[in-house]
């Protein structure tokens, strides 16, 4: 939120005058995807980045916990919204994927992609482009989730959100955090493949000896971070389509994100996804704002540019 | 509404006892199809089905006009809705398409068969099916709507709702009432085309002239109609994605129902569809139950069997 | 709305200070029902009584047609609420009459009551009081209503709101305006009875024709008016449990209310029912409360007191 | 959620497949009872048993604490809602009676019957249908709600939400936990009877302690298990009418299931009642249906048919 | 509502591409002015501008009537919002009149500058800078209301949105379409005014009469017209805070629109307020835009450049 | 909640009879302040003080804590709203000072007076109203809230919400607990001020430390306890505009008043601010009715009078 004169900010993630806002010199890039197409239950995921951005410009800049005005110091530019809406899931993955390695491998590009869905699935196409930006031999992906979306296809589809972890599986290995919903094939995966570790919400309750885990598995290695927020606790993350009781706090998403860019390699891309906000209900709008701007800050301040 | 014992009559259209809602005996039968992808802007339409179902086990299932109770003797069938979330356009409109023509081909068999949208892309698949069920060297198509939807491709779909007319006219001519929001490249083929006959809200707005042509256009022929309920005003349809002002009256949109049930040969199938509830406003609900109930009536009962 | 100091008027109809709304000058007084019980389908009629005085605070006192501040002039008194919540529909109806007719035969006394519901089941209990409050040979009353509510029982109980119209007409006789919803059974009844005269919305939409019938029916009478206001059209009254497209206008309502108030001997009571607010859309609030400041104004400045 | 072909599930607990579903095979039975009548304050709970029935169809059909998929090796039987809308609370409380003692003694009949609500008088009838159904020497009843509900009369009727409590202890003794909302008479009463034992909120926020009590309770027992929503905490379960603060949490709840289950006789019917959904709020309509789930889950499999 | 490539057109009114909005071509620019101060009932007004931004992109570019794509022939360019929150309506309405006064008479600066509102208080702001920005001295103004806003004065503010008319008036004369709400004080002022005309609503419900009255009052003017959208009746536009029966129609407002673009020596800047958007109903935001659109239209199309 | 006759109780705080409700006699009042005007984000604080009203009316009169029903004991007078809604912030500030002072000062005059609001701005009129009534040499504040709001200014107004704190400080020391969003500016205006003391939300986490800190700043004092709702978690508290995570639960909160209470020498006046009603989510407007209610029951009741 910053203080304006007579007009207000452009409309940009954080409000941000238009010099901070500048492609050249921000740091992070917000590229908001509102793509829904295979929603079962709860709808209105496609209006999930418009409110992110919308409640961002609430947002207090200063980090107390960094000391600075992040925002101010890093840049963060907003792209315009990808407009995907009538294409079917695979192109869509696809049209994601070029442009995720387009801004990736861009000039100017971005050190932070950040990306906002949007429904879980474009999550496959964030991967794919990441793996064709970047040598994708230390690439590792950590999830929180409330569901192991770990089905190869789902009702005759390969992109269904059901398949998501499992698309970002064939790219790179995966470390699951609060599922609580799987169904029996996706176990009987599960136990059988090394590439996939799965935290369910009872380990994440029992304590936070899984960071440890967590920790040796990101360590030193380039790392894409997926939060589908219905792995929050429905009590703080209302808005989405499947939301589960037994999920993350604040507090434990917060510890899962700070392994991350402590022990991370490097972050070059993240998302949030599956936001559906609803109408009147303003705080998960603003905690997936909050949480977005904690990632960016944690990730490019953590690397000691200060 | 009928009159209850201690339970309820089962979830069906009307609220019909188990005996009038007996697929071997039923005239009239019920497809929901919950379908949505391709929305630009208001989302929903993939609730639209169950409202008009829920709405319709209130509507009085006595006729002053046609001075019967019509649910009770000609009996209304409603099928499960089709599960076609997952798919892509043009798979579903392929999948309706099928679905179409085996309900109209199969035995038993409706008189009349109501789909219940969903966005106004299914109607490719149902005039599809139509024209694989019937020999179509008479069918002809009638449209309520406020948008021409005769674009041939919309970024870079066949199967967007903006063209879900012109994929009707790749099947038979096609008549359209209500007309207020075409596109300059619309308007030029709709100019260009001897198939396509296009009443504007404006000519709708000045009397009840433009209903002879509708005759004549009708009169003899197999007939599929198709209601985009965004061809009726905003004042008494709030509950769709684009609400164009200066749309039908609910007289108006009974005249062309009257129209076509009295001149056609035959009704074999219609479509209302793009009804998108809204929580707690009940009335564009209530009215697109009676008008379904309304054209079954007239469809069925004007053919003199009582 | 009355211009205020620092402190808001009392909570009452119309904002009035104090001295307006002293029971013992108020010519008006307001009696609100929030009852629902028997509703089938919309709720919230409970909701209705409190929507319509918070409305009221927002309408302007001056009436241009009566070139007054009618609600000065008169004064109106607001009573608590009925708490008739956890009784049975025929525990409700008796309740209500005795309510009624205290107030009518009570010291000080109103020279008209309005009574705010709730369901219409209230209706049967008002009526009631009325006749026993007053001599009843010359009694009639006068009906706006999407709903025959002519059923002598309605799933077991003769106290439900389908039942509404045929319990007044076991007090008197009976003229129904904008009925277009009328079960076989009814029809027949109605057919049959020489005390209920039925003007259906078909006949409204004709003209005005009616009136005359009206004014002959009322006048020289003592009126008990009664208004369902899914009776007027779902366009300007959404806010209803029930809402039947093709009912009456704005201008239409008034014209009846002012026959009514015209030629009536007096209007002792009358009721407006079945409101069901939608939170966030206030036009029928609005519109309730108008309503019923329209009709004091009339019934009250009519007989040439000022 | 069952995978499902071209045609959706029928409508029905869990969305199984008929064969599934079939009440001659089906081991659980659904009783969907949508009364409302005597609601205070927050209104609804009519539309509980749909949106549980509708959330439902989401939820994952493998149990991983038990290992298999439940709903496919039980079978679910969902019948045709409870009519009962326009009946006093007595006749209601009668009618629910008969309907459960109907249930529980006819052919076929299920092993565990699941009552879905409605506000929570309907439990008055659950009990007394059981008691009817079976020998009750050896029935007690456990109930999770955040009031005590212990009023002999309330405004008159012994059938009011508030009496549910003392209703269900004229037929058997009764554990209440999580009460937090008791009046002075209520407390007075409690305090005097040795029938029943009630657990405070503050108390299971001490730990889980009384559940060696409870096990004691239940042990052996025929118990009755009545769950009012609003005895979880309003930040998993704002769909209540009278939310209060200090609620269980997800697991305690599911901890007092687990000691049922695990150390009852039987149990051969439980309620869930009070949920009166928010349109737009997925989150409790989901934990209700998880619940209703579990609990069949927890009470059938456990029995060792596996 | 243009059909994009892979990203959406910059978030701006009509969806345009950045040539199109260029202020440096554009001949119309938008001024958002999201203020909301002294509203009395219902809220919601500060989201009014971008709710018509964001309908306006589902606004169909090509009009029928002027047969041609207006948006890309004339261009528009949307400005950022003025951010006027935390100021008190006298601060405000300055601050209002200086910004409209710098586009005006800037560089580059538009042919038609179109306000949206936020409350009618800003309307006041406009009127002055226009006078400011031109000379004043056959400027009239042309307001479509519910209400005369003719107070001088109201609860101790000069600047309340119930003073709006007025303080237009102070600055030139004025014709008021569609009143129906006025105070004594506001009718004895109105009367005795030579500088105000007012149309009520009944003079607009006898025919279009007052048009002539309409174009003599506008021939050869420059005009300033302020359109509250509560002038428009409540069941086209009910996202308005006191939404009053009787209201224009959607033709209405347009012969309104049409007299005074093609009578008007020159419209230099117009506004539309008061829309207070109600979340899910989509129909009164989107005809605030298609109005916004057409008197754009209208108004730079009919000076011929075509 | 009082059970009543044939009427319900007068609208007032807890639905009390009106002999309880006797200013003459009630030894606390509540003064609502329905005031609104610089709010940024989420709008409807204007709507909370009768929201907490409506919902005190089902808050159980009887606590078990202090066994007693304290309402009946201690007597609640409601007074009508202040009606400040056209005044700027200053002289809002002004007005509430003056009757903030005037009912401590006058005569009958309560023992406690509780402050509904509105927004955060009207604490400083109730400080500056407290220090006029009485000598302020030992007057302390304490704040439960999410933002600091110690800004001198904010675009242009020191009485803006975000300067809410500030203004308490120019009054008395002020004591704040669950701060979470903070300034760069604010944050060193407090590091360098002796006056303020702010517990953060991560502190509040790490355990009831505090508490003995908190006890020592008001052991003596005549303490202003000041609530801003968004204090507490948005799980609990959603109803608020910027609601942010990581805030006080019930237990915390009442922890706090329970030390105040004790310690104080006395509580002459407290508010409750900035809720902000979600229509259909009774929960936040429950809580609230509930707290202020504990409040006074532990203020009054500790003071030994029973």
């Amino acid at each position: 939120m910053s203080e304006s004169g007579l007009f207000q900010p452009p409309w940009n993630f954080l409000g941000l005058p238009e010099e901070l806002a500048d492609p050249a010199r921000a740091r992070a890039w917000i590229m908001p995807i509102p793509y829904e197409s295979t929603t079962s239950y709860g709808a209105g995921t496609r209006n999930g980045p418009a409110a992110i951005v919308a409640a961002s410009r609430q947002v207090e800049l200063f980090d107390r916990e960094l000391d600075c005005e992040v925002g101010a110091e890093v840049g963060v530019h907003t792209m315009n919204p990808l407009g995907l809406v009538h294409r079917s899931p695979d192109a869509m993955v696809e049209a994601v994927a070029g442009a995720v390695a387009g801004v990736l491998t861009g000039s100017p590009r971005p050190e932070l992609l950040a990306v906002l869905g949007g429904e879980h699935t474009i999550s496959a196409g964030v991967a794919r482009g990441l793996a064709r930006a970047a040598s994708a031999h230390d690439l590792v992906a950590v999830q929180i989730d409330a569901h192991a979306d770990l089905r190869d296809e789902y009702e005759g589809s390969a992109f269904s959100h059901a398949c998501a972890a499992r698309r970002i599986l064939d790219v790179c290995p995966l470390f699951q955090i609060g599922v609580r919903n799987i169904s029996a094939g996706e176990e009987e995966f599960r136990r059988g493949s090394s590439r996939v570790k799965t935290v369910f919400s009872e380990d994440v309750a029992r304590g936070s000896g899984f960071l440890g885990e967590l920790a040796d598995f990101v360590r030193g290695k380039s790392v894409f971070l997926t939060i589908d927020l219905d792995g929050l606790d429905p009590s703080i993350m209302a808005a989405v389509g499947t939301p589960e009781p037994d999920g993350l706090s604040w507090t434990q998403t917060l510890e899962v994100v700070r392994v991350v860019c402590r022990e991370a390699r490097q972050l070059p891309v993240f998302d949030v996804v599956e936001l559906a906000p609803i109408p009147g209900l303003l705080g998960p709008d603003f905690l997936a704002a909050k949480l977005v701007y904690k990632i960016i800050s944690l990730a490019l301040i953590r690397r000691g540019q200060r």
